[in-house]
């Protein structure tokens, strides 16, 4: 969902300039984690409103929408660690995804329990332990990295040549 | 989670006395699902505080604790169509099963891309998509069912037993 679904890099820069008046650029965070480039990190993840008021990343509507008609989609999120996110990620999917029915949401702490034909993720810690197909979708954070046994997409738009030919 | 560390019955038949002074008993339970029995299931289910002040299913802190300790155990909640169950479910747990990470917790709608060796559920909607071992856990709603390729167990005792030696 986050880096995927929910544009997370645009909201982090947005609340760490609220928080302590740090301007982060995109630049900044090429090629490393989210926690050594934002002071605040996981206080802007408790904070109320961080995952609800996210930008939705270009295309994944209309290309989520209509990989639902094709194929069984799942969306898992590790949202456990942040036991505000629950609702406000479940309020998020049904305002921006309506197609997406609660029985197709999973939320957990890891998702090495979660088995399927192919996981979208944008880190190597959920596509490692994957056994099927694995799709790396390009973040800042993994962009310098390679991709190893997963295809890498940068937009939507790949998903969409990919698996929808 | 519900009818296996969740003692979901009792709590139905005091919120169904509550909203409609209909006295449920064991017995009318037996073979039967909880919609047929309980005219306000679903309402009880959306009501503040269902989730989070259910009793407890004797002997699972015990057990779980020590399954905990021999086992990779993830707890798998199909709390996605109640979504004021989702915080609720996780102050519970956190409550009463301490030693259980936000890491192993898993809200759902299906279960079905749930994979692991061993799934203890008392649904066979649950089991039926499950690969690995299923232990089924008597609940008056299956009582009377033939267990199919399940093992089937009575009290958390039953599941020391079996898994524990």
């Amino acid at each position: 969902m986050d880096g995927v679904l929910a544009s997370i890099y645009p909201q982090l820069i947005k609340f760490e300039f609220e928080a302590s008046g740090k301007r982060i650029h995109a630049e900044d965070m090429i090629g490393r984690n989210e926690e050594e480039v934002f002071p605040n990190f996981h206080a802007h993840l408790h904070t109320d409103g961080f995952f609800e008021t996210a930008p939705v990343i270009p295309g994944s509507q209309e290309v989520l929408e209509a990989l639902n008609e094709q194929y069984e989609v799942f969306i898992v999120s590790a949202a456990m660690e942040f036991p505000k996110s629950l609702s406000e990620k479940q309020n998020w999917l049904n305002r921006h995804f309506p197609f997406i029915s609660w029985k197709q949401m999973i939320f957990c702490g890891l998702k090495t329990p979660i088995q399927g034909d192919i996981m979208i993720d944008d880190m190597f810690k959920n596509l490692d332990h994957f056994k099927g197909r694995g799709i790396l979708f390009t973040q800042p954070h993994n962009q310098l990295l390679d991709p190893k046994n997963n295809t890498r997409v940068h937009h939507w738009s790949d998903i969409k040549s990919l698996l929808l030919g």
